[in-house]
């Protein structure tokens, strides 16, 4: 009710503070027996990790996820599968002068007035630190998934005002060895050097800029999703908008498809031809109808806000309402999508999960 | 689980078949002694309901609401509060046709995949019949918040490619007013006159056309929204995203904050002059930071896919998968954000509402 | 939240007062393609309408279910069921003696302290009226449990100081007819005779008496419940406590199980001779470990403390507190348990059907 | 959903096992600004670690409490409260002999059918050792409840067939005093040897007893519950169910009361003499009428059986279903009351917590 939980059935519980202890996940309702591949999880991790490039903050974080329980050699036993993140590089102190202060578009303010107290150190819990919680539920999410063939792919398709174009390939795995090998997490490697370019720009100037991440997820089965108030592209949008800094989310056709007529953004049905598979001609619903996967291709995208802390002087005012002026310190992030990518994928893949135990649970009967 | 409710303190659950007895609705947890103006309900139900003007179907509903429970001479007595809408002009046979065939773009195929069974008359559960109960639910909501002086608007502001302005006014009343004096709400004018010329083309062709709606929210006290999974905007985005046909959702700056750098898009606070009250420069965080609104209103905007049904010759399949055609018959909107206006106000309404009981649970302590 | 739903995955909210248009129940959760036998729902309810005999309230009402949801051609469609049991016989003014007065041991002081409303007449949502609707939803449950093989079988042990020998048969069925060829719903039919003697004379009496109800649930598989909170007895037990008068649960040796010495009291595991079946020797455990089903029969007893309402006066006071008398008006059952024994049943079914779901959405992959 | 979470709005979820790295709790819904102190929340894991007295098992694990997030210079912030307990004595070899043995009334079997896979570890999730999270997270809910005035109390009344006499004092403070003055901890001297002397003879012959635990609950304000399944006594209910070894659950009169008359049993309402303060001259009712607090102490008792694992010899099967012998190893307790005393407290303070909360979001508009 706190709303550090998300998901019903494969339902994880968040906890930590950017300068505290710890962060880290109780996942409930992992199904058993699902091999938990603990160099996957981390591997997952790293990518979301701070100090990755010359693009990402410079705090150093090993960010490194330890099996407190729900594990029983190696395999997931159905008990609560907890993860333990240790706080690391915690310079608390670059955070004092924030203390009685409303940093601009941060959360600062309003924590203040919801709860009457915050732990200013590094944003607490409003920071982005939280969301390695979820990238490493997200990576048990997957392992789950795996077990099912279905895959999860985001990658970084604008920065600022730069966009990719469509994707040449339809491989995933080729797609991913392609986003990998450069820092802004872009599978088209041309549009990757112009985005790094211009980010080097916005870093040196000390601002930051926004950008937008494009998912697909491959392979689901036909039937997921519940029809009315937990559609599937509500969930999934739900997840998205969780995601510190997202401001705007979108499937299939999106904000482009209201501009359609109904004749063009018909997606007409078709039987594959060697088998009894349905498959559409085109995919503006894309990949569900009616809150329910299709069978085709689960297309998304996120927008992002650029980063509220840069190192320009500001006007705000402090905690008794006087004018006064911040500048940014401690190390931040002059784009926040590159480390934001495996983010998409774990919430997308504990989207998924969820549903696939859901559908399951209803499905058996009929 | 089955995702017919919505909302946690203030939770709604809908049930109800296009051509079924009834639809309807139980909102439990909508505190006592809230004056329930039954006329005020019908006269949100009315804004919805079929039949209203020539640019919406021709169904012919009274979608008359009926209290079955919870109000005790004219209060909420705190018990749950139901409200049934009889379904009246059920021309069941119309929908014959499409008993064993999948219509492109509809919830046929994956509802038939999901439970191995359907009611396919009118869509049955997937129709957007379902969305009067929630109406009349956030009716009730509206109720509720209008004790805290919290309002809600929204209007058309796109159809098709056809864009409104930025409103002229401030002033909520005043642009209802303007809004319901036409026949898309639209609270500019102008642009709604030439909105409405164009779907009557639409009309003509027998085709649809798809649409944006933006919704302002005022008067929120700051504190309201969880700050992680269940942030007030993920909220709302999983509340619109809920609604039939919606496929994109954005607040505050949204997508085009995506393109902004953080020296622009950063929301200065000032203190209003005369008291302590807290504002923002600009408000391009949309009311919301951190998850947490902030006193400022609240800003978002939905967009609405082109409605399926045309009155065109599509191909498609059947339920063995063999290739056929359908046209569509029955009755439907050429455009469906004229009657989107009501339900996005409602499930606002519902999702605020569930946010003030949130925080007063947590506040009282504090 | 506010208590109006039960179960997660098999989950229904009721809703209605004692005296208003109708009571009501979603089945939110019941998968698709069960047969809906509405006859059968009938039956179920034929069981605890009131004025069935001498012995219990004379109040008359029909308690006729209408289905207006989530059935098609005669089987559940996966959508929310719902069932809709119009009030006939409301004589309000019986009640209007007690509109400011608080009678003992009722829910009328609760009620107005809890909410600074409420609808006296007939107790409004605090009558047993509600619990018409949770045994229309047990019988969809049991509809469903039929599907699986599992049995459920209640009846009254004791009424008053008068208890019921052991059962002498192991035949549910047998022991269902001899239940309901007596008036008491007791299976051995001396003591059937035996209490419904006393009951006649505590009833000349204007008096009340409580009683007690043993319940057994056969063919379970191994494996059903949660093994922490919501362990299958812990939601058993609140599912029997959430009825009206009850005071007591226990399962399996319950409270004489606590001055047991656990070598008496271990329940020896057996393989069955011919079968991989694992059995064991005794049941002190009630078909239940660590909270989880053993395949053995589940078996509960529930305590119902005597009705409140007398023919006596009694000394009670009014909303402002001053001393005044009351005499029970109205027309009320003389002891509660021979009408309760289909609502612990219908409980059961319902606690049943939901761990069924969960099970099955945990165990496909494991 | 997979039961590891209890509470709607102050909510625990639990993690760990027996054997593993450490066992945990997350608080989720502590309202913000209360004052966190360890020193408390160890004194009551004290009062439940092993090893305490000869008639506790001679496990040793200090059972110290780490709060790795949520507080904020000694005060919850709103956030999640997350305490660590990290594992100790883990003589994990002492469990080899039953890694593929089902013990007798152990939950080796049922695991082992709901999952697949069990970490056999000392029972793993299973074992008690859970119930050390539960007295954490109750000791915070006690620390929030004390702001409120409210107290729980709890003891020993009955061990094996010795029974304690009715209170002497009425003085919670003085009660607890004697309760804590004996290792048995009840708190009645004279009944506290006797108990303690017949656990002693049972230790020795490698038996165990089950007891009952009585607990009062004072100054609950009336108003508290919510009236259909979230009685209070339900909630109440589902928590002790939800213990370790616990058959059996009544509040106010409880099994005892289903022998009674109305006239008898109804508690007639009193205005207290010098203010508006509404008392009953009787309290069969348990402080709580139609599922809400009437504001009198809340009183309820909970039966448990003997332990399972003795010292004798038993005859069993292994998990090919061959029959085989098992004798207690490890380190166990001959008698689990003493023991369980905080645990009753601790999930009697978190149902009240919840329910504070939850009557505070909807009290504030009546």
């Amino acid at each position: 009710m706190a709303g550090n939980s998300f998901g019903q059935l494969f339902r994880i519980t968040t906890f930590g503070e950017s300068h505290g202890e710890a962060i880290g996940v109780i996942v409930d309702g992992c199904p058993p027996n699902i091999e938990i591949d603990q160099e996957f999880i981390q591997s997952e991790l790293d990518k979301r990790k701070p100090g990755q490039s010359r693009i990402t903050t410079q705090r150093k974080e090993s960010d490194t996820a330890k099996i407190l329980s729900g594990v029983f050699e190696g395999k997931s036993t159905g008990t609560p599968l907890t993860l333990l993140i240790p706080n690391e590089d915690q310079r608390s102190k670059d955070y004092d002068h924030n203390k009685d202060i409303f940093r601009p578009s941060h959360a600062d303010y309003t924590y203040q007035a919801k709860y009457g107290i915050r732990d200013h150190r590094g944003g607490g819990r409003s920071s982005a630190r939280e969301t390695a919680a979820r990238v490493a539920a997200g990576a048990v999410a997957k392992l789950f998934l795996k077990t099912k063939g279905i895959e999860i792919f985001a990658h970084v398709s604008s920065a600022g005002t730069i966009d990719a174009p469509n994707l040449a390939s339809d491989d995933l795995a080729a797609l991913l060895e392609i986003r990998e090998s450069n820092i802004i997490r872009c599978a088209d490697p041309a549009t990757a050097n112009e985005m790094i370019e211009m980010i080097d720009g916005v870093r040196k100037q000390g601002d930051t800029v926004g950008g937008k991440i494009s998912c697909i997820i491959r392979n689901c089965p036909a039937g997921l999703g519940e029809p009315v108030f937990d559609k599937l592209h509500a969930d999934l949008g739900k997840a998205m908008l969780s995601i510190n800094a997202v401001h705007g989310f979108e499937y299939g056709s999106g904000f482009a498809g209201s501009e359609m007529k109904g004749s063009e953004h018909n997606d007409i049905f078709k039987r594959a031809e060697d088998s009894a598979h349905v498959t559409t001609l085109t995919n503006f619903s894309g990949g569900i109808q009616g809150g329910i996967s299709n069978g085709m291709d689960i297309m998304f995208r996120v927008a992002f806000k650029p980063i509220a802390t840069i190192m320009h002087s500001q006007q705000t005012i402090d905690k008794d309402g006087n004018a006064t002026e911040i500048k940014g310190k401690g190390r931040h992030d002059p784009c926040v999508v590159p480390r934001a990518v495996p983010i998409v994928e774990a919430m997308a893949a504990l989207v998924i999960a969820d549903h696939v135990l859901r559908q399951e649970a209803m499905v058996l009967h009929s």
